[in-house]
């Protein structure tokens, strides 16, 4: 059996993980990131932790290790491994981590591949995960902010300049509310977690009736309201749904996918809150495309950013 | 010298030409297609200017023909040469246009490609019109409806279903006017011909002053008022304009091509009525990509269609 190292590298916490050929996730590790330290340390601490699973690998007896992926947020240049920007590490850019880690890894005889955390999540889902058995997938990540990855044809699309795939910033409301890219009316502006919050805010400032109390929202609280029964809970990730439509309504039109599979946070929401709404919603607005295009939650939830790195390995 | 034949398959033209590969376009021939003699007879009506085609060549000395591609508006499955459906034929349905042409071709040992008109127009203006030197390119044809195509690494983009590349069907309004397709708020229910008639009949009837009668408009009027300073006029091309741009900038996010190319009738408008506000709300609306993207107007104009066309016989 053939074995990779996927990377999950966040703003809080490096998660690394085995992955076998088959899909099946081993010595597991979670250190600290400690951005403040900046990037060299990072990739010291990347790199030790490389080291770290190979050794455990080792002792299991899974020596067959034929490469390394890592992940992160950001506009990554994946052919060179450079992180142009990233949301996680506010003072970068243009960081050649590849670089750095590869360094890091002295003469280590493994290729290392950097490309963008959603791009390796979609990957991941359509290796091991709700997109089994599909070779063109978009996927979205509904959590602070709406990401996005293509695969076409089992790979990563990455467009001409490493942009491809941002599905958060289709527009869904021209006019509508304002993102945090700039744009106004942006998927992520109806979607993203704190525009969920900020949605409800608005139409509990405008006198509807709820349960809610507009202080102390979270999501998670919008979706047990609306479990509950409340109405303007209910009718928020109603709207939520229609949104996420609108946009996959231009995706499919534009890239005509087999699958759309939506992970992060805010897809907790779960089928009757949110996918109900989607599925009805994008059935009503798209042409009657022969094969369709299937809509489905993530399967591979908290593991999916080691397990989508891990398939970089793969994907080159 | 090599050359390859294309065909544009029109509601009431077909229009072939015999196309240099260094673009160079000779033995233009147009025939009727008398749609109502039904697919059979328009397959033999094909073969028969094929080879006229070729007895031209062979007299002018330009023998050596690599193949033969034919351009359809609809959904055209590329792989079987079978047109899905077509708004200019509209009894056809999955009608096996290849296989017919063939039959008809007899022995003749050259290849035949079909494809969509609007992925073939954006081909040939990558290899010989306005994307010379590009890769990666959408292209829009404005006209009755609103066309698309996508071509990735100089080859036509599919998609899963042979759907790709709908991007008049991109979502720029979602409460907004209802379009063919039977969507609300797709880019063709705001720039297809019929809608900006519409769009400005409406625009009179709200009683704005304007120099256009309502009852007998075309966009080519609306296009000479608004030359002539008619700021109702003006007004309607600046948001036609706006409206394109948002497409585009789904387009840019999803897809991150090198350039946008805009041909068809509408696009005749221009750089001041049309396509200055189109790259500044672009602009305004489109996060700060390395790279970016060009908007800029088609060149191959009429002889697009047999252009694009001969190009398909090198995209395989």
């Amino acid at each position: 059996m053939k074995y990779s190292i996927g990377i999950d590298l966040g703003g809080t916490y490096i998660k690394a993980g085995l992955l076998a050929a088959d899909g099946k996730l081993s010595c597991r590790m979670v250190v600290s990131t400690c951005v403040d330290e900046g990037a060299r340390a990072i990739a010291t601490r990347i790199a030790q932790t490389i080291y770290q699973i190979i050794e455990l690998a080792e002792k299991e007896d899974k020596k067959e290790i034929v490469g390394i992926g890592l992940g992160a947020a950001g506009l990554i240049i994946a052919d060179s491994g450079v992180i142009h920007f990233s949301p996680n590490f506010p003072g970068w850019s243009d960081v050649p981590l590849l670089n750095y880690v590869t360094e890091e890894l002295g003469g280590l005889d493994l290729p290392l591949y950097i490309d963008n955390d959603v791009n390796a999540m979609v990957l991941g889902e359509l290796h091991h995960g709700a997109g089994v058995g599909y070779e063109n997938a978009v996927g979205l990540t509904l959590g602070t902010g709406v990401g996005g990855g293509v695969v076409i044809n089992r790979k990563v699309y990455h467009g001409s300049w490493n942009t491809a795939g941002e599905l958060g910033h289709t527009v869904v409301q021209p006019d509508g509310r304002k993102c945090g890219c700039g744009n106004h009316g942006c998927l992520e502006a109806y979607a993203g977690a704190r525009h969920i919050v900020e949605r409800t805010q608005q139409q509990i400032a405008e006198g509807k009736k709820t349960c809610l109390d507009s202080g102390v929202l979270t999501p998670k609280q919008i979706a047990e309201a609306a479990t509950a029964g409340d109405e303007l809970a209910l009718n928020i990730w109603a709207e939520t749904g229609r949104y996420i439509a609108v946009a996959l309504t231009s995706i499919a039109h534009i890239l005509n996918p087999q699958i759309a599979i939506i992970g992060g946070g805010i897809a907790a929401a779960g089928e009757n809150l949110l996918f109900q709404h989607i599925r009805e919603e994008f059935t009503k607005r798209t042409m009657d495309i022969p094969g369709g295009m299937e809509i489905v939650p993530a399967k591979l939830g908290n593991d999916a950013g080691f397990v989508g790195a891990a398939m970089l390995v793969y994907n080159n």
